[in-house]
Order: C-alpha cells, then structure tokens, then sequence
C-alpha cells in the first residue's frame, strides 16, 4: 500500500564507547525509508535537504522503490546535522550540536500523489511540522503512526499533544512515557497517554525490548540479547520503519497483527545497531531480516500444552 | 520431589517512595519457601533464627509441608536484621543498615534426612556457607541453583567463584552479570560466567523480565507491567522459589521446561511486590497463581503462522 514518510534527511556525527565518524548520512526518515524498503509499498519521502547531502543517497533511495518527489532541495542551505556521544550503556546519549539549517523553516509541502496515502509515519519533527502534513491529507489515512522526544514535550508541549490527539499509534521510549505522563508505573503511563488520543501506544525500552499497549491488551516484545551495540543511532526510526512498513505491506492493522510488525521492526532496529549509520540497512537483504525474525521467535518462544 | 532450601530467615525494616515498615518477616530462605510452597514438593529449610522470631512464622510454613528440622534456634542471639532504602524506580535500594547477628557464625547442619534431596536451592548468603550445605550432601543432587549478590563479588570472590564452579543454574541480576563477567553485555557476560562452570545462567532484570541463557539457546521472559511496585524485597528470591519449585514437582530440568519456571517464578514475583514482606505471598492460592501465569503468557502469545 502507500506509506508517506515525513521527517529529517541529515547528517550525523557519532561518538560511542568504541569509535567516532563525522557526517555520516542520518536523519529520522533516512533511517525510516530504509527500514521500510525492505516491504513492498509505494513508499513517499517528505523532507527537506541542502545542496550538501549526496545526490548517490537520493538515488540509492530511489533504486529502493522510494518515492522522492516531496524531498525538497534549498541550494543555498545546508543539510540538518546533528552531533551526540553515546555513553558505555548506549542507552543515553548526550547531544553535543544541533545545527537545524534546512529544518528551521521547513515548510513540507505534499504533492498531490501523496494525498490520499493509506499509511502515515510522522517521524520525530516539530510537532507544528507533523500536523501541517495530516492537514495536507485529503482522504483520511488507514493508520497514522507518530514518534517523538522529549525535546519537544520541554519546549512545545501544547502543539505535540494537539499532534498526539490526531494520530492512532504513538511511539516513544520509556522515559518520554513516563515524561509525558507524570507517572513512572508504565502501565498507569500508558493509560493517560492513550487518553490524549492514540488508541495505541508502543513503549521502547531499548535493550529491554517493547511494549505495546491497546485497551486492556498489552504485548511484550524482546530484544536480541547483542555481543556489540556498535551505534544505536536511527535504531528507534528503523523500529518505527520496520513496524509500519510490515503493516502497510499486509494491510492488516490489527493488534495480532501489530505484534508481528513489532518484531520485524525489532529485527531490523538490531541490525541498524551494528554499524555507523544506515549501512547495514543498505547491506541486509529479505532472508537476512527472515532470519533475525527467527532468532526473536526463537527468544520468546515457550509452550505451555506440553507439560512434563 | 525433594527440595533443600538454604538461605536466611530474618526481619526486615523497609522504606519505599509510598511507606515504611519495621522489621516485618523477611530473609531469602522465607521467601523462596513461600513461593516454593505452592508446588508439591518435600521442601527442607536450613536456616538460623534467633529467639526473637515469631513462632507463628515456623507453624505457618510447617502447615505449608516445609520441613524446619534443619531450623536452627539459637536461643540467647537475635536473628539477622536488614534495613534497606528504594529510591522512586524500585529498581535500586540502598542498604541502611546489616546486623549480621545469628548469620554472624552460622554452621548450616544438614540433618541426614535432607542429605540425599534432589534439588537443592542456595538462596543468598555467604559463599562458603552455601558451599558447606552442598559439602554435606551424600547424593549428587539432579539439579543445584544458586543466587548470589554483588556484596560477595566484592569481599569473597574467590570464594564465590569457587562454589558458582559447583551449581548447575546461577540466579543473578544485570548489574551483578557485569559486575561479575567485566562485560557489558550481558550475551558475553552469559558466556564468561557460565565458563566458570553453571551450565545455565539467569539473568534478572527487574522490570525487565528475565534472561535464560544454555549453550547457545536463549529465552527471554517478560515482566508485567503492574500499576505499582509496592515493595520488591524479597521479589528475587520468591522468582527462585518459584523457578525450583517448579522444576522439582516436575522433575523435568530440560531447557524447554526451565522456560516454563521462570514464568511460574516471574508470576509469583510479581505477586511478591504487591504488598511488604511475603504477606501476599502467604494470600495467594493456586488458582492465582494460574490466572498470573495466564497474563504473563498473553503478553508474549504471538502467532506467525496465520499471517494476514
């Protein structure tokens, strides 16, 4: 089915416990395509870069069955660039610069193909960003799937929860949860969040897995126990990616069906861990990512007919 | 089957974000007893109290089917005091205060009816106290587990590794895997610490879930996500009891079944943090503990054959 994509086309430098790269290619829906080319959609980018950020991604994306007509090109401005260091845990990192460039006016104008999309990722944006392109819908989507951080429940908490109310899957990790909640028991978390509006909420916990809340159902998805996280950076993105790319594929939203999407989007968040960037992303192939589905399947499978 | 517990029977003062409580029932042994009680099983407790411990505590797990007959009673001595402090993630304590008391010298003496048991439980206390229970048995018992803390990786890790070379399962938590390993990862911590000689490892993770780690077969367990953690003492030893408990009345220690433990060790945990001490614990009948287990199991059920 189509899925638009919106969100950052960037740079990133990285420093981890293990080794540092400047300028490697980022960006919220950098990572977010690549997860999601690895389904059968028609697949529409929205973003904005500048005269900066290499002409070979824009056609390595494209090669991918990537819609790009909605990128859009400042020539006299450069690309978003964003630097931050990961800590021995890697599941904290501290942003060292953000330089906005390109971002700070950006203005995502959908082409006309894009409108009546089925599948909706508003990836992590200004909140202001992420509704200006539902507002461009001109047919109500099948599923709006929204991430964000807390960068914007600090600073613009009012326009994210107004974004928040018109989406139906809201995905962030535990801390945001627990931010935009005031509540540090999850699943009182989960609740209020739900409240404001999703009928669906996923919580990363990182290395800890996911959870997956609806009504009163809830599923608890691992993680691949790693032997290296090499750079967590795009992981939660590629999650995203994976998760709403498998749904459009099969046009299933269901719950049992959004526990499914849930490992592919795992599967693929591990693989993203194991290089700088979208490298292994671009690597991996249909029975690499079988295969990690396998190992998460593998990891949680348990019988409970066969009692000894 | 037979089951020999060793660890303390004490009191405990506790302090969380939500109350407090003096020297209410406590102690490792009680803990994996009560949880251990609700399978059928001949369960042996060696411990040490002093002559302040209630009576009533020592009929009460004798009407639960333990046998106290290794309970030692050490008339003029105070039995063993912990205070301890959680901070709001329930997840880290700070010990206020250890008085050692009757655990001070403590000489567990198997009575010759426990000294051919098939399971043995070695809940935590001083590495070469647990290593003198397995001394004393006269039959290689068909499966030993351990659990330990980072307080023995610090003053006796020689010894500690010396009596871990001897189980069969080790019971430990993420931070004491780290510690113990050197590794942050807990895939290559798995493998370090099982080199010194467990065949399996679990991992606990709190809030997280559990890990089981053999060979190269991994099982991850969830948690569930509770509205509130009341008062988690006692949570980790009450997952042993359970995990044992299990096993024993089976008498299956395969993989497969080892994973169906953890779950029955997990819902009993999760029961034990709902009120302070073993209270809930002592409440509950079999048929709570089936509806916990039947949550845990619909929050990993996932079905990847019938595919939309």
């Amino acid at each position: 089915m189509s899925l638009l994509v919106v969100g950052s086309v960037a740079f990133d430098s990285i420093e981890t416990p293990f080794d540092k790269i400047e300028k490697v290619i980022g960006g919220a829906a950098t990572y977010i395509c690549y997860s999601a080319a690895n389904f059968n959609n028609q697949v529409q980018l929205v973003s904005v870069i500048g005269n900066d950020f290499p002409q070979e991604v824009i056609q390595d994306l494209e090669a991918r069955n990537i819609n790009t007509e909605g990128l859009q090109l400042k020539e006299n401005e450069k690309s978003f660039h964003w630097s931050g260091k990961y800590h021995t845990d890697m599941n904290h990192r501290d942003t060292l610069a953000t330089e906005l460039n390109v971002l700070e006016n950006f203005d995502p104008v959908l082409p006309d193909s894009y409108k009546n999309s089925e599948f909706v990722m508003l990836g992590n944006l200004a909140p202001q960003v992420q509704k200006q392109v539902l507002d461009q819908m001109t047919t109500k989507p099948k599923l709006v799937v929204m991430d964000t951080m807390n960068f914007w429940m600090d600073i613009a908490l009012d326009a994210l929860k107004e974004t928040i109310s018109m989406v139906d899957v809201l995905v962030i990790n535990d801390e945001e949860a627990r931010q935009l909640s005031g509540q540090y028991s999850l699943l009182k978390a989960s609740k209020i969040i739900r409240a404001m509006g999703p009928q669906y909420l996923i919580i990363k916990k990182g290395e800890h897995g996911a959870l997956l809340f609806e009504g009163d159902k809830i599923f608890s998805a691992p993680a691949l126990p790693l032997a290296d996280v090499f750079d967590p950076t795009g992981a939660g993105d590629t999650f995203a990616g994976g998760f709403i790319g498998y749904l459009a594929q099969s046009g299933d939203i269901s719950f049992e069906n959004m526990k499914r999407a849930i490992i592919y989007g795992s599967a693929l968040a591990s693989y993203c861990c194991e290089e700088f960037g979208p490298k292994k992303l671009q690597e991996i192939n249909g029975s690499d990512l079988e295969a990690r589905v396998d190992e998460f399947v593998n990891l949680m499978q348990i019988d409970f007919k066969v009692e000894a």
